[in-house]
């Protein structure tokens, strides 16, 4: 990991995502086991972290916001799990490690990811809602329950699918980009600036910086489809033009999909620039989403 | 429908899942359209209208309740979708349509499944919190995601899926039922008494009821899939045999599971025995599950 990324922060979520991993009393445990197997697959915890830096940005102990940051760990990886199924991405590496499905079969995968989906809920209301007022915290479970819907992660997912094979405009591109991976990403850093104690102004400057850094992450991520390294990237390469996806690099090229990234991302950075709160991590996070090659 | 089901509580759900039906900004509405046409296919409501009935019976106005009833329908929803792929139960009728995964594609139901349990909680977070106090709404929020989860409706369903084709014991053939369709009907009727502001003991009551409620249910359905037929039940019988399924007819032959029916039942109304509050409709749900014939 770069010198420029909050791998403290990592650190926290990484412990409270053992210690709130949920308890089973399922007979055999085997969903236990392939949620397990997923969530605690390496991973850079992106989303959880950016939680922990908003929540810091405005003073907080970052801690404030781990239960609600976990459940978006929790969130994401339901999300790869189906993603990664045969009957919608098909991939069977991720992570480094055979998909959820390849392990244990798909039956598993749907349900370890609706449960997954199903315990993020829990936690925020067992766990935040022990150090969270009730406005705050049905705000954040609102941020989450809006972010995943129809009008957030899965329309995107849902107009990825129909628009594979697609030649697509420039408006729903972004729309397939800020809604599929951009709404989660969104919420996480909305969710930190809530329990963090922002005001209205401060969470609307940390979630026009996370739409940016959304954007730009997904495209980043586009590019390293198509010039990165299985062994680097964790998964396979080259999927997204086997699957006939739309991406700023399928649509544009490398370079200027590459152009259009910094560009993204300085309009991150600018987005924090009349902002009363600390600012450094957030600027070094979007630098390091920009340069990062993994 | 029987004399006694409570047909004005099902045709107010019908209506305010006309009216809570999300909006998307989808460009093409896909997800809309298969989650749709999964939630108006005809149904009994059975799960909202035990909602309603729990509220009403502690004195409030059912309406009170209808958003998370409607949510609660939302979720059953996409635990049938789940179900019915080709994974999992692989059927292709349901309610006498064909399943969503054979009329939209295994991607998008699987898709629409996810958007419906996303928008179950953006509905009772936009909707319930007009008209219901934090503390009510937080603890009815924690019902749908317990029952919901590892220790609810997914952690049944997966025991089922790996009891299937074994001989299990009367210990685990209970918690398949208990948790695969009875934690989320309690969870209705919890959360009926919970916004009918009942009391820990009035909750506790109706909690009861509902547990042995939801047992008779499922044994019903299971008789029903040996005994009923397609045009009637409005699915494939006899898919359970076929399927390998973990059932109490299959366990205990048809007459002595009908037995097992009658005493359940009868345990759901002995729950309501010494109640202080009004159970008439209650009893007759109980008796209604009992003799349903589809």
């Amino acid at each position: 990991m770069s010198l420029s990324y909050p791998d403290d922060l990592k650190l926290l979520v990484n412990e409270a995502l053992r210690a709130y991993f949920p308890h089973s009393d399922e007979p055999l445990n085997t969903v236990s086991e392939a949620m397990a197997y997923s969530l605690f697959s390496p991973g850079k915890r992106f989303r959880p972290v950016l939680t922990l830096l908003a929540a810091e940005a405005l003073g907080a102990d970052p801690k404030i916001a781990l239960p609600v940051a976990c459940a978006i760990e929790f969130i994401h990886t339901y999300s790869l799990i189906h993603d990664d199924l045969p009957a919608i991405d098909n991939d069977d590496l991720r992570r480094g490690r055979a998909t959820c499905h390849v392990k244990f079969g798909e039956d598993v995968a749907i349900l370890a990811g609706d449960a997954l989906f199903a315990e993020a809920f829990v936690l925020v209301l067992t766990e935040q809602s022990k150090c969270t007022d009730p406005g705050p915290l049905l705000e954040a479970l609102k941020e989450l329950a809006v972010a995943t819907g129809i009008n957030g992660m899965v329309g995107g997912q849902v107009a990825d699918i129909m628009a594979t094979g697609l030649s697509v405009d420039r408006v729903t591109l972004e729309y397939i980009h800020n809604h599929k991976t951009g709404s989660l990403i969104t919420a996480a850093a909305r969710c930190g600036a809530i329990l963090g104690g922002g005001s209205f102004a401060q969470i609307e400057a940390i979630s026009e910086y996370a739409g940016h850094l959304g954007l730009t992450f997904q495209i980043i991520d586009d590019i390293l489809d198509v010039v990165g390294s299985t062994d680097g990237v964790g998964k396979h390469v080259g999927r997204d033009a086997d699957n006939r996806k739309t991406t700023f690099p399928g649509q544009l090229g490398v370079n200027r999909a590459q152009e259009e990234a910094q560009a993204t991302a300085a309009r991150a950075i600018e987005a924090l620039s009349g902002a009363r709160f600390r600012t450094d991590r957030l600027v070094d996070m979007a630098n390091f989403v920009l340069r990062r090659t993994s």
